[in-house]
């Protein structure tokens, strides 16, 4: 099962291309989709849905995973990377891909063991479950393929023990 | 000059073509995009996505005005409107369709001359200035017309000299 985890944004969308084989995770690409401050918000959307699109068509994830958006954010980031969610969920649904909505404690909890969790707790967890050399950057990247481990986690429950022996606590 | 007024939401978008010919506009349609609350958010956002590159290849408008998102409204509302009105943007994008956007104030300053106009004096003036024999309804579809009226304004000064004679302040 490949999954596509996304941290939306306007000016960095982050990305995060996961495979799941015997319930083993596997990073396939991540990376940050960029738009430059100095366009219209309307073509930066537009680099971003067609950026996303040529992902979803070149990787064909099963699912798209996607946070929901902290509602104890400032109204004004909260509306800016709304703009930005709008367009991946769009992209998902036009490619007939079913997405799967996670809050960040859901996220912690299910990466780290823990639902307040820091960052850089995530970011560790994140490396040792994809068995990376180095923690993935930059951070939207890092987030986004934390997302796709979520869904994994909560689409395979063989997955699951697997994760509870490496020190992922499960209460 | 065909304009393009669009109201973003979720639920609801209201929308309002008018033709501007010799400095006087002309209501072609108006209406609402409407999607049901038992759809996932990206089916919703889908279905607007469609409706309004509908609208686009039907009517091709040469100019999109979609009202900027109050900072006053509360976080979640502004969030919920926020994804629908990242698709309208990308529709017009992706059509090669400038947008062009306006604060309530300016709308309200445009098409009635008082930013503080109340909801039903802006009503009152679009079924005015648009020659219309009732208030459009739903008023998200009225709200569409004065945004798109205001655009209209903008770009022809002539028409600002019209609207002066019909009582339209312009201080």
């Amino acid at each position: 099962m490949v999954v596509l985890g996304l941290d939306p944004g306007i000016a960095t969308v982050g990305f995060g291309l996961i495979d799941i084989k015997d319930t083993v995770p596997t990073a396939i690409r991540y990376g940050v989709i960029k738009t430059s401050a100095g366009l219209p918000l309307s073509a930066r959307l537009a680099a971003i849905y067609e950026d996303v699109n040529s992902l979803i068509r070149q990787f064909k994830p099963d699912v798209v995973t996607v946070e929901e958006l902290f509602f104890n954010t400032n109204l004004k980031t909260g509306i800016s990377v709304a703009h930005g969610r709008g367009v991946l969920l769009l992209a998902a649904y036009e490619n007939g891909i079913p997405v799967h909505e996670y809050t960040p404690l859901q996220v912690k909890q299910s990466v780290v063991g823990y639902g307040r969790a820091d960052k850089k707790q995530v970011m560790e967890m994140v490396k040792r479950l994809l068995k990376l050399e180095k923690i993935p950057r930059p951070d939207d990247a890092a987030d986004a393929l934390a997302i796709a481990l979520c869904h994994a986690r909560a689409a395979t429950s063989l997955l699951y023990k697997e994760w509870s022996k490496n020190e992922c606590s499960t209460t």
